[in-house]
């Protein structure tokens, strides 16, 4: 692909899509020994860059003339972004996605002026009924990665990290189907070869990671990742190719990586990142191209597009992992009384009880005992060893604690 | 206060902090019949815009030649604000903070170079012990908002506002103590006085709003809110001065305004957002100030520093309101096989069990019934209540559900 196509598709997304910023981030350069920037797609228009290389098709055939009818299956991003980028130009689409396909982007898709059409199971299912509307109906099918427009529309970020940080040594790219990395690698390796350009994919899903490697395109039998952005289980024919030529690595994390990630994100840059997003981070976090020590490296974060209930559950596994959700056994006499003295002791230290159960049907109990479940908040792994302590202070023997 | 210490404040920062975006978007536009910009302070270094007065006061003491210690009293964003401009001036500075400070906040404070002492049970004491230190050791205390120069600083934010949207028509302003709002009215209404600059304070703790319309000081007996940041019971003299001069309004939002706004933000706009820094946005989602339908209205969004911990209950209370958690009770035999029976209709609907009880010890309870208790996972209110038609065509009489 020649560079002056993403120039083309840089010019056409002028004032229609944001300058996504570039931060810095202190604690993230400490953490990973390097010096890091974050590139925010997520706060890109409909929430990822999706948007870049969807408006790059459209508005390219409608320079030429036509405004066909558009058809796309998807249920995430890349939806969003054909959706907007459509009405962006006055153009219809329909949009195909899997029945199981959550409320919440149905109505954002819908949101932004397509035509909704929910059908099979999955996405190879919806996709199949894309194409037989394109073919019924003369429309014309956007791809969400394998596309010469839409590679140079992904492509137009490369530009855009290259304007904010000429000096950069490397940029992290989440890579799935290999559209986006395909783009910011075949522009960033022609405007500038010593900059260094990585996919990072979901250990769970690397089909894209294992065409690098074996330098053909493979496909899995699953795609199994909480990274949906990315579960892809056969990259591009030209994303394939265009990786292979320009990328100078790949490398997987997983999912706790990621989710470790999110959370991170959440707490030290206030930004909300969905899985694929975070995978860039992730991968810098855990030291896996210890080559990068001490360098520049931008990760981009792909997009924020996550479920409010997978944020409950990235959050809770946090509070969990960093102590601040404790979970202990006791026993005690099944009297009265005797709850209220263990919770007098609980509350004199500070912590707060959020689940309780008394039970006595326990085998390993002597009668007249029972074993209290205790679920609280404590502030630090430090706080919760407190508790303990002072629980076993006053005679309580406790059997268990996570 | 003269613009021309603003303008002074605003050439001190440059370089030193982020010029934070003004964000648009279309849904909260479109929520709130009026045109909305966020203004991200939660972006900004340190978390919050508290960092800007901070660094305005110490950087002016340093010009005249002095850098002396410096102490502040603090649980939260002014903490991290001083001791982030006192390492940048290298200055030595102490914050007291209250023994129940969690330790999030200890370690950032500590992060940015402060000595920490830990006094007291909560802000007056840890107040009194700062006051006590300066005496004792010539230090220069930092008062987070009754402070010429520190107003002066946290009123940079309206130049940046009138830069980026000369076109505004309103600018709403969390305010606690008072000094961003002093400082951001004090600023806006000499360099544009046709822009209208309101302050938003929560129900909980309306001693500002108070003062403002009985035109004197006012302190409140309590500061009930979650929203920690703007929990004042007494604002500044200086800054109640200048809110009744420059102001154009107060009003107060609830919690749940707040709570709700949060879990929006994170939903919508993939920005964290503590409680104080979303009472703007919850105010015009509320129609609190009807005037401003249709006109451009900058939220300031103020502070990003929110516990994990909170997000995680702001997202499950969210989750609830939206139908996406649910619970109910239903009445079924207490033998083998029951709950196998119940568990097929509810996995058939693909709804997703989080939590269940087996009870045979209710008062109303036949011989030989049990009560089943549940809690699950739906992606609607509307999926909820398919799960209970199809529980009750099965016979499964439903008590209660929420």
């Amino acid at each position: 692909m020649e560079l002056a196509q993403i120039e083309q598709a840089a010019r056409r997304l002028e004032g229609v899509i944001h300058k996504t910023p570039v931060n810095t981030s202190r604690t993230f350069s400490e953490m990973a020994g390097a010096e890091i920037f974050l590139k925010c797609e997520n706060l890109q228009k409909t929430g990822s860059f999706k948007v870049r290389g969807a408006f790059n098709k459209i508005a390219r055939m409608a320079e030429e003339g036509s405004l066909p009818q558009l058809v796309a299956a998807s249920a995430g991003n890349h939806a969003q972004g054909v959706a907007y980028a459509a009405s962006t130009v006055g153009a219809r689409s329909t949009i195909v996605m899997p029945r199981s396909t959550p409320i919440a982007k149905i109505s954002a898709t819908e949101g932004y002026g397509a035509d909704i059409v929910l059908h099979g199971s999955g996405y190879d299912e919806a996709y199949e009924q894309a194409r037989k509307i394109c073919e019924e109906q003369g429309a014309t099918f956007v791809h969400p990665f394998d596309d010469e427009d839409v590679i140079a529309g992904q492509g137009t970020i490369g530009l855009e990290v290259l304007q904010a940080m000429p000096t950069a040594d490397a940029i992290l790219v989440p890579a799935g189907g290999g559209g986006l990395l395909a783009g910011i690698a075949c522009c960033v390796k022609q405007v500038n070869p010593r900059v260094k350009v990585y996919g990072v994919q979901a250990a769970g899903a690397d089909a894209v990671v294992r065409s690098f490697k074996e330098k053909h395109r493979v496909t899995t039998e699953i795609a199994a990742t909480i990274a949906d952005g990315i579960a892809v289980r056969t990259p591009g024919e030209l994303t394939t190719s265009l990786i292979q030529e320009f990328a100078d690595g790949m490398v997987t994390v997983s999912d706790e990586e990621i989710a470790e990630a999110i959370l991170l994100l959440l707490e030290r840059t206030k930004l909300v990142v969905e899985p694929a997003g975070a995978a860039s981070l992730a991968a810098v976090l855990n030291q896996k191209l210890p080559q990068l020590a001490g360098k520049r490296v931008v990760c981009l974060l792909s997009g924020g597009n996550i479920d409010v209930g997978f944020i409950h559950k990235v959050v809770e596994k946090g509070l969990i992992t960093r102590g601040r959700l404790m979970r202990f056994q006791t026993v005690m006499k099944d009297a009265p009384g005797s709850l209220q003295r263990c919770s007098a002791i609980i509350a004199e230290c500070g912590a707060n009880v959020i689940m309780v159960q008394h039970d006595r049907m326990h085998t390993n109990l002597q009668l007249g005992d029972a074993i209290l479940h205790v679920a609280c908040e404590v502030s630090s792994v430090e706080h919760g060893k407190q508790l303990i302590a002072a629980l076993e202070k006053e005679g309580y023997r406790i059997i268990s604690e996570s």
